[in-house]
């Protein structure tokens, strides 16, 4: 087992290339696509690959600006409102017919906005400035105009030979109104560059597809992923079947996508073996232009050619390889397609705490935002392990942390590149325990992030200064200045499966009889409660709480999220799960009740203010109708 | 003829709605589509209909989070590099295979990064702490680690249960990434709103179909440009076909597209009948809520329901059009598809030049944009006539100019609401004479903008402090000071049809002979540099130069753009046209030379150092290779 893997390689590799000299040899490549025509109506966000000048006048006639009479100006030049000039009306024009008159000095034409102006007509007096007269044989204009007057002439809007949009120019509405203008149906556009998407591993299964979780199966997360990226540059992904770690799979699938699209990209699983097999099948089908860039993540980046492809083989880790995406092939795919970065790619704000940092290479270091009372943007790390997905959603992007940088400063400015274009920050931060009431709250609140790290992390958070907002729920309370905005009490106790089988009680059983318990994590407030219960039975039964503890079957099998006990008393793996009423109700379990404990939401005084926070605060007062469709949870 | 037109209307609308009755009005149309279920690879860019709770746990399985051995961590404890601790190999797991074997206390198992941790090891040794001894049968461990080390515990990642997306979520490729991983492959999503658009007008002929100019046809532009700013907006356009004036037609189309669409458009013509029409089919077959805005453009905006459907007619104007659109219409449209504006869509600046403004109604003001040498951007009134289909891409969007103001003044701090969220504004704007290889070297450059304005306003703007470069034709040269970023020579005189059938010899032709001239407008240098040849002429012959100027058939037959004369020539409209021997030799024409004039590029000194300059002045200075392929032009 001799590979690279993402966090723990055993191959060293000697000559890490600087990300400078990756850009350099990713920009070598080629995966321009050749350029087009498409229809006039799909054209928008495709980019011109050649000027386009007008063909033609546009208009195409000189025409009437106004509703009114066409005449010649000269016989206007004595009329005022005291004194005006009779003309004779010896006809009409409307938009899109062709004048049968002509205008002769004395004589006027009536004419509708956008019709033809007659010839021998050099102005038109709009029909404000007229009084019909002989029964509209005749017409009195009050005013005088001068040669040109509410005319647009034949091409001065865009003449025939003038140029009218320049090559490298990007479809917009506007620039499809003037191509429409202009009478161009198809337009010449630069190609877009098909991208495919080998995901490697064994283990990987398509979302969709059940897992087979006791074989180490897991979704595919990265072809889709960066298929979504892939398009967000300005590319066009194509999915190819999932490869193993076999040789001549792994080369039919990378050979048949190089025929098949400009660029290849390898990704999926962290399997040190898939890579290895990647790295044989580039050498020997291709040329292996680079083999790790000293860049976190992304040191086992590979970039080479397979046949007239370019290709790039991503890191295992779904974090990591959007990263990297983000950061060296996006441009590739962007400039091929001939766009430009948006403008909303990149956010600056201030690091809302220290980051140390020690290695000596550069990193990419994900990062969540959020703003602060003044709506100043606050930049801070999430480090979840590079292997978790939620970090996808939990981080907003990344901060480029030079090699040399020993930490980056708490209030220093730093550059946060999205993970999308489209990605924008949270509105409301909100840490603390994790309640059933509050993530329906959450349904009612525009773009919230909450990041469920229990009452007694959450608190910490919150002193620390970067969320707006903490569910506290139990005897746990905050010990600073904080604005409260609602709360609620909850039953909790003990789930057990439907029909309590074992007919538990209580508290006392779980010490007594041979049951297993599933807990919940020490910084929860669901644990706390239960902790101070089982306290108050070692005070009642004169032992110590330790004794009590150990006596319970299960009480160090702890877990992070709050109905996960439950659901392991629902999977039969366990008889009793430290949990909410409101759970056992939604999964159909039986209850035994333990007690009732309060939850309160509360917002750091600085944030209290903020829009998003105002919202939470509503969505709060407003919660009732949600409680009373949850067992066990009551308004305060 | 009774009806309204944009500018000019003679149907008095006695009650014009305020801006904000019109957006409460608006608001209150219901167009939200029914939500609906897309694949998960078609979900980018959508927005979640329902929160994502996490169905399962990710990881499914403990998993190995780096290649080594699983291991009871206890059995650990004491080892260090001076006294490892030697284990017994049992076996091996691989990512994506079921464990064979156990960990008993005293074995391990070897393990690959993402594998399934064995039953009885709980935690995992990375393989570079560690020697392999006896061939493989046994390891020596040189740590010691800590239960749960290098080991992601089943659902640590996201538990089943937990809340993953809320409702309203916009999913980009991270949130795509998320829910691959929950192995989501069916995505709940909010409807895309349709949005059918009718063309109204007997004047309109789509893109790509022939004109008919004399019987004042134009080229339908709203349709196009409104159905992108559609797909901008997040709903889904519906283009039917165009309505002339006819009551039937029009109430059919209304109607089915009333039927088919959730929200249905008019726009096209500025024919006052065909508001009309629209008017009583609105009021006949739905409900008509609002007529007329006091908001210019938009004056004539009717605001109602026909079926079910909600319906928006829209100025005919296409710069009306999509100002309206935007500032009134696409609102609702996001607003149905559950998206937020983007964050580009408005830009803020400072006032390059006073605005007056008089009228009693909020104006929508076209605006340009422009960096300064700081790169702080400027915004500009651009007012080519509202008919202007140019305007579109010479202005990057409008500023609100609220009704009750006289003026703004230069300098005055305004937001501008771009025309489409991706229009960027343009890296260098250029102003002055038309030339062909300028034309040309334009193509070499970044988003440039080049307003063909003449030479004499070209100086004038520079002079302004609008534009950041000048191009100058003929014996006019800048009276400040400047910065020249390069020239070149043009050969002027007269075009003539292939062959010169007329003979014509110089100058002394036009005023002798019974010719017919198409001359330039006086602002262009080719027109200074043809006055001059008059007056020189009239010296030599010792008469006046307006005596020879009364003798040219045409001479005041002006035209703004530098190839309308030889094109006029080629159409057979004229003898002969004031131009480019590089326009005769590119349209197949003949050329009678009379001289050479100069082109000069300048910049204004502050701007010289800007990026896009940069780029101009550097595409100038490589501008021989494309000088090359123009007749009459020679680098200087």
């Amino acid at each position: 087992m001799v590979g690279v893997s993402e966090d723990g390689d055993r191959r060293e590799f000697r000559d890490l290339a600087s990300p400078e000299r990756a850009r350099e040899v990713l920009a070598s490549l080629d995966l321009d696509p050749e350029p087009e025509n498409v229809p006039l109506a799909d054209a928008r966000g495709r980019v011109l690959a050649e000027r386009v000048d007008a063909a033609l006048d546009v208009p195409g006639f000189d025409r009437a600006s106004m509703d009114g009479y066409a005449v010649v100006a000269e016989d206007t030049f004595d009329a005022d409102e005291v004194d005006p000039v009779r003309l004779d009306v010896v006809g009409a024009v409307h938009a899109g017919e062709e004048p049968s008159v002509a205008v002769e000095p004395g004589s006027a034409v009536e004419v509708s906005t956008g019709a033809v102006v007659p010839p021998g007509a050099d102005a038109v007096v709009k029909v404000e400035e007229t009084t019909e007269a002989d029964g509209g044989d005749a017409v009195e204009v009050r005013t005088s105009v001068a040669p040109g007057d509410a005319v647009m002439l034949a091409g001065a809007d865009i003449a025939a030979g003038s140029r009218a949009l320049g090559p490298g120019t990007e479809l917009t509405a506007r620039e499809i109104g003037l191509l429409s203008a202009l009478g161009v149906d198809e337009v010449p556009v630069r190609g877009t560059p098909t991208v495919g998407i080998v995901s490697t591993g064994d283990e990987l299964v398509r979302p969709g597809e059940s897992l087979d979780s006791a074989a180490g199966q897991i979704h595919d997360v990265n072809s889709y992923a960066i298929a979504a990226a892939v398009e967000e540059a300005g590319g066009d992904p194509v999915l190819y079947p999932h490869a193993g770690d076999d040789y001549d799979e792994m080369e039919r699938l990378l050979v048949e996508g190089a025929e098949e699209c400009d660029l290849v990209l390898s990704s999926g699983s962290t399997s040190a073996s898939a890579v290895d097999v990647i790295y044989r099948v580039v050498e020997e089908r291709g040329d292996l232009l680079l083999h790790g860039v000293a860049v976190k993540p992304g040191k086992p980046m590979l970039v080479g050619e397979i046949g007239g492809a370019a290709y790039v083989g991503l890191p295992g880790y779904p974090v990591s390889a959007l990263t990297i995406f983000r950061a060296f092939v996006a441009p590739l795919v962007r400039e091929a397609a001939g766009l430009d970065e948006p403008r909303t790619a990149v956010v600056s704000g201030e690091m809302a705490v220290q980051e140390r940092y020690g290695e000596g290479r550069q990193r990419l270091l994900p990062a969540g935002l959020v703003a602060d009372g003044d709506g100043d943007l606050l930049v801070y790390p999430v480090d979840k392990g590079s292997g978790a997905t939620t970090s996808l959603v939990d981080a907003d992007g990344t901060v480029t942390v030079p090699a040399d940088t020993a930490y980056l400063a708490a209030g220093e400015s730093v550059d946060v590149t999205l993970f999308s274009p489209d990605v924008r920050p949270p509105r409301v931060l909100a840490v603390g325990e994790d309640d059933p009431l509050f993530s329906r709250v959450l349904d009612d609140v525009a773009r919230p992030r909450f990041l469920p790290v229990g009452t007694r992390e959450g608190l910490r958070r919150l002193r620390e200064g970067v969320p707006d907002v903490a569910v506290v729920a139990g005897p746990e309370t905050p010990d600073g200045d904080t604005v409260d905005l609602g709360g609620w009490t909850r039953d909790w106790g003990l789930v057990v499966p439907d029909g309590n089988p074992d007919g538990v009680d209580g508290l006392g059983d779980l010490v007594d009889r041979d049951l297993r318990l599933v807990n919940r994590d020490a910084g929860s407030g669901l644990r706390r409660s239960f902790d101070d219960a089982v306290e108050a039975l070692a005070d009642e039964r004169a032992t110590s709480r330790r004794e009590l503890t150990d006596a319970i079957d299960g009480y160090g099998l702890t877990t992070k999220a709050h109905e996960s006990p439950a659901r392991k008393v629902a999977a039969g793996e366990a008889d009793a799960g430290l949990g909410l009423r409101a759970t056992a109700a939604s999964l159909g379990l039986g209850f035994v009740p333990l007690g009732t404990q309060p939850v309160d939401v509360v917002a750091a005084p600085e944030r209290a203010e903020k829009p998003g926070v105002r919202d939470l605060a509503d969505a709060l007062a407003d919660c009732g109708r949600l409680a009373a469709s949850l067992d066990g949870i009551e308004p305060q």
